[in-house]
């Protein structure tokens, strides 16, 4: 298992990490598996969308403010629940195909970390599991 | 890894897949393991629901469309971004249990493949890794 | 492949079962691998989230229940339809890591059932796949 560092800087903020989840993967020199992503936070999610075109996620972030707004009647005291339910609308868990030693993403697709209640230090887990010879 | 094509027919549409996935699966000749679905599209995604009724992904479809309007303060340019959240909201991968040679569904299950951007040719990566022996 | 039977109280209601799974994952005497969770219901879901503090789970219902309201103009004729919504945003399957014999959680993590149709008598399928040697 590897553990992908990631430093946010904003309250809301979705991070491309393509690159890096793509060099994790080329550099585990697995022809053929499966890549799991795994969010160990609560607050915190991994989607794979659009990366071509930023304003996007732009929309996403957006628009997911609208669905749960900042400010509801919500009972936790820490005061981002927003960012608890956000984080399971998205999820905190993706699965990639790998073929031919590398992603097989489409060709907008992009993977995303989704900070709901940043900036802080965040880590992905990424489990590269090749198939069987 | 197979590719299932799909031709959607409308603009926003859920077609059941459950028959093409299963007949997958059982060719395959696994008799227990992981079937991953996962879609390389950015405005299309994949769920599991009740088949049974077709009323039931009808009212999965209208209240997406009532949580995410088609109209809205929405900035990308190319007018489809309620597509690429409701994908975000539903997720792009499943993963489906095999056991007996057969999909492990419940009783109601079945397989969506969801358009939110149609009509279009889409396709599905399907993976099947077979349990050790 | 392993069931887990879980009886559930309310209409919706999350039942944290981290301490169920976890002691089925350390039965299993796995060192690493994959512990993949799948529901095998229609108005059920499964999610990973904070489990410290109770009230953001009742924030997360009480929200869901706010995004699908109860009546709304839906065609299903079991008047279930909200509980099928909710199922598909939270997803019916979550992929956990395990890590030296444990499942590789976050500090705050726990693993939630989410009843949206109860009380029943629901069950989640389990499997774990070890690491190859």
């Amino acid at each position: 298992m590897d553990r992908l560092q990631i430093r946010t800087r904003s309250r809301v903020e979705f991070q491309d990490i393509t690159a890096e989840i793509g060099k994790i993967v080329e550099g585990s020199r697995t022809a053929s598996g499966v890549c799991y992503l795994y969010v160990p936070h609560t607050t915190a999610a991994v989607i794979v969308n659009e990366h071509a075109d930023p304003s996007v996620v732009r929309d996403i972030i957006d628009h997911l403010e609208t669905m749960v707004p900042e400010r509801g009647p919500y009972r936790h005291a820490e005061g981002n629940s927003p960012a608890h339910i956000k984080a399971s609308l998205l999820g905190i868990t993706e699965v990639l195909l790998i073929e031919n030693g590398k992603l097989a993403l489409g060709t907008w697709q992009g993977v995303f970390f989704c900070e709901f209640d940043g900036p802080r230090s965040r880590s992905l887990y990424i489990k590269i599991v090749p198939d069987a010879p």
